[in-house]
Order: structure tokens, then sequence, then C-alpha cells
């Protein structure tokens, strides 16, 4: 483990991503001073009530000021306002990093702004869950979870090496790659998950011949899966799709021909087509579980514990 | 509960969800004697191992002698083979039964051969993991879940109550609807999710540009959620597609004019469009969170117990 540790680290934002790195930065000791900053006094108030932080701002600037680690956790859509909100507050020295899903326009969006007596190198933790709001943290998030850094050309081995060691102390195991392959790699690993869920959600909820309350009872058969994903917030979806938008559109290109010839298989009954795609598709999830990123269990591990007897319970099937 | 009793149950076929009736039927004493037919000489000696049945048969028209209730648990696509086989040995007043995701192919396929001294109610319990085989089964898979008869017209009422009976000592609350209704709701909750499951991981499989380690390893920004269903029974899912081919197509249909929607909002940065159809999803997963359907954990509880302390787990976010 790396002996990282900054002095003030001040979140921009205290959403799910903000409240679990305040969590987590705290139980691990790596930082001294949390500052807190987000514009809603409401939200604010919130988080001092948790004691997610050691001092609370409504003014981003204060927040920033003397902070040697500065982290943006909002939705990606107004990072622009924030660098260039913060940028003469900055001290010198500091490093500046997100948590944003798309790394391209962050740093076209933040780069410009930002003074040159700071470190910039742009991060996503590839983690969260459907929840948002200080509530919603825990220190665990990012455990067992990978960050990504894609930091810019010049940026001084030492300063990615600290952030490095700043996301492992919080649990993560961090990868660095360009900003450009990592819009690619998030395009079809997060963004086109959540754009379908979204979208089979929609689709479930405006269908005439089947209720709202049938779709909700027989979610069981499969359905249920995707409003997970469907459930994420707004805002943050919004801004992914409106700033990844050229790697979104080009995965939902490749999903839509696959998808139209699994239709063309389906209508003209090619059933070994079917049972070629639906064979090997299997295998991946017992790579993904061996890697270290699902559970291991049954069913997503939803019947345990789920109307069972205690000594059922105990007779774990994880 | 009612007081249902069989005194022989035939399962025909034995994995998931023969083996999950054969451990439930035995812990609720709702039948005497199980025996179990498969074709296969290895899944019947492991069916045997496990200790699922009372007696083992290769051959379904001895399983189903001098039986009173007769589950069929095998693919769609091999009810009509099976109707016929059994036909001639079923004992009068028997009650011949299926768990088939789809319902008006099994009608055709198996009513017409089927002799009228027997009662034959189709049935469909909303209910599955992704595991297949004799191994995969447990007792508790029906405990909350639907289960949906659809009788044909003049089928007497004590035969549903009775069926009915059966699954409710299962575990399972029942509906009673018409196979063709059963057919467009089961679509839309589970073939048409299953449908984009199987795509979408077929679709990340193949890209040059994302390596399939790397989707793996970021699998945990959303992607994962969809390996569950896309690791399910291929013989099964190709069979539910050729069976509800018409209901799956105008599922498939209106689903991916919503998606050229989106994707038209996310070209013409029309992120309003975006924002309405992302809120409005939201609270549909609560819903089915409230109807019992799903567990109330974020993440699919995929945090609890993963990687924290003990005094982390004791304190559950569940």
């Amino acid at each position: 483990m790396s002996d990282v540790h900054f002095k003030r680290m001040a979140l921009i934002g205290i959403g799910l991503l903000g409240s679990s790195i305040a969590l987590a930065a705290r139980r691990e000791g790596v930082v001294d001073h949390i500052a807190i900053h987000t514009r809603s006094a409401e939200t604010l108030a919130r988080a001092e009530e948790l004691g997610l932080g050691d001092s609370y701002h409504q003014d981003s600037t204060e927040a920033v000021t003397d902070a040697d680690l500065v982290i943006v956790c909002t939705p990606v859509g107004v990072c622009e306002v924030i660098a260039k909100t913060i940028a003469d507050h900055l001290k010198p020295g500091a490093m500046v990093t997100d948590v944003g899903s798309v790394k391209g326009s962050i740093i076209k969006q933040m780069a410009p702004h930002l003074p040159d007596h700071v470190s910039f190198i742009p991060g996503h933790p590839i983690a969260g869950t459907e929840d948002s709001g200080p509530d919603a943290g825990f220190a665990d998030l990012f455990g067992g979870r990978w960050c990504i850094l894609t930091p810019l050309e010049g940026e001084p081995e030492e300063n990615v090496a600290r952030l490095k060691g700043f996301w492992e102390r919080l649990g993560s195991n961090v990868e660095i790659m360009d900003a450009t392959h990592h819009d690619h790699v998030l395009a079809i690993t997060s963004h086109l998950p959540h754009l379908i869920a979204y979208n089979i959600v929609g689709t479930a909820s405006d269908l005439e011949m089947v209720r709202n309350s049938e779709v909700i009872k027989y979610s069981a058969g499969g359905f249920r899966d995707f409003t997970r994903l469907a459930a994420s917030d707004p805002t943050m979806w919004r801004d992914v799709f409106l700033h990844n938008k050229e790697a979104a559109l080009e995965m939902l290109g490749r999903f839509t021909e696959d998808l139209t010839a699994l239709q063309r298989a389906i209508r003209w009954e090619d059933g070994d087509a079917l049972f070629d795609l639906f064979s090997r598709t299997r295998s991946i999830r017992r790579s993904i579980i061996d890697a270290g990123q699902e559970i291991d269990a049954s069913d997503f591990g939803r019947h345990i514990g789920e109307g069972e007897s205690e000594a059922e319970k105990s007779n774990t099937r994880l």
C-alpha cells in the first residue's frame, strides 16, 4: 500500500460518489480535512448531518482554497463551469481530478481553464449503485473495483503514481489508459447498457396491451434486472450521453445491427443462429465472476435469505 | 392453504424447474411418490445421486404410468413429442400440466394428443435463475413468485383449483389468464429482456476496438447486469423465441422504435428528451420492490458482505 496522504481534500459535489469517497478516505485516514461543496443548501445540510466532512461550503472557491486534492464529483455537464469558477482559487501544486463517466469531454471542458501550477489527472472509478445523493454513499463502494486514470500527455509520472496510490487506499485497482479508449470501453460496458435498460423500461411502460401492474407482477421473468440501471440518476446519465455522443452512437449502431439480425433469425425461425448466440454468451458471466467483478451467486443471490427459513439461510448457496 | 395432495407426481425433465418442483413438493409433503424421467442417462443418474425422486425412468411412458400429476418440465420445443409419447399411458383422471414460458404453442402442441380422460391445464411459474440442470434446483425457487395458469375453455373449476392449490403449497401466488395474454405479458417481461441481454453480450464480444478482457474488467459499469440473463439455458431460450415468435417480434419492434427515437435524441443532443425518459423509468423499480418481486437492496445487494469487515456486515444495508 502506498503511504499517500493529503492534508485537505475538497469534494465538489456530494452525491453517491462524493459521499463514498468521503467515507472511504476517512476510514483509511488518507486525508486530514474534508471540505465539501455543493450548490444545494439542502444537500449540503444533509451532508453535514451525516458528518461526511469537516467543513461545508456553498461556495466552491472556499472549498478548494488551500486544498491539495480537489475531486469533482458532479454530473459531467457542469465541469466546465466548475473549472472556470475554481481555477483562480487553486493552490499551487494541488492535484485536481474527477470521477466522471466520460473522459474526453472532461478534458475539453476543464483543461483549458485550469492553471499550469496544478496537476490535472482525470479519473473514473467504475463503481456505483442505482442510488444517488449523499445518503447513498458507503465506504466500501470502491473495494475490488477498477478505477481508470487518463492522464494528459506530459503529466509527471510521480503525480499519476500519487493519485493511483490514493485510489488504491480506497480499495480500487487502478488502470491507466488514454481518454479516447476509455470513452469507447465505457460506451460498451456502461453507457449502452444504461441506455438499453432505460429504453426497455420505457417501452414496457408504454404498452397498451399489457398493464403496468402486470409488468411489475411478472417482472421476475427477467425484466426486473433492467430496472436497476433504469433507476439511476437522470441528470448524470443525460450528461453522459450528451458528452460521449460519438462513442455511444457507434456502440448503439452495432447493437441495433446485431439485434436486427436476431430479429430476422426469429422471423425466419433460424433456431441454429439463435442457439449459437445464446451459447457463446454464456461463458462471459463466469469470466466476470472469476475476475472478481461479480458475486458468485445464482440470480444475484436474490434467494439467499428471501422467504427462507433460518435453517435454509445457514445452508448458504454462495 | 389447500390440502391438495397427489399420490404419484411424474416429472418429465429434471432441469432447474423440475428439480425445484421435486424439492419443494417433497418439503411440503404434497406428493407421495416422485417419478422422474429424462432422456439423458447421465442427467437421470445425477438426479438419482441428488435423491430428487423415488423412481427414475429413461422411458417417459413408465414415469407417467399410474401418475395422478404429470408436469412437463422440458424445453418448449419438445412438448408435442412428449404429449404423443405419453398419451396412451396416462391414467384416467390424471392432471397434466407444464412449466413452459410460452402457452399458446404448448396448447397447440399438446392438447390435440392428450386423451379426454385427463385434465390438461398449462402452467408457467415466473421463477428461475440463470443456472440449469438438476443441480440448479432449490426448494424455495417459487416462494413469493407468481405462477400463471392458462386453462382451456370448459376446464372444470375444481381441476383448476386443485392445480392452483398445488402451486400455492410450493409457495407461489397463482393467477389465471388466457394463453394469448400470457404470451404478450411474458414477451415484454421475460422474452424481450433475455433477447436484449443475449444481444448486447454478443455485441460486446464482437467489438474489435475494445478487448473482451476489458469488457470483463470494467463490467461493473452496468454491463455485468445483462450477463446474468445471457447465461441462461440456450436450448430453452431458442425454443421460446421459435414458439412465441409473433409476440416477441411485436415487442422487439416497439423496443427498436423507441431505441431509434432515443438514438435521434442523442444525435441531436436533445437533453430534455433523454432526461424525461430517464426520470420516468426510475419509479418502476420501487414498484417492483414494493410488490415483493425484488429484494430491497441497493445494487442487488452485491455490496453486502463483499469485501466488508464483519462489523460492516452486521450493519446491513438491506
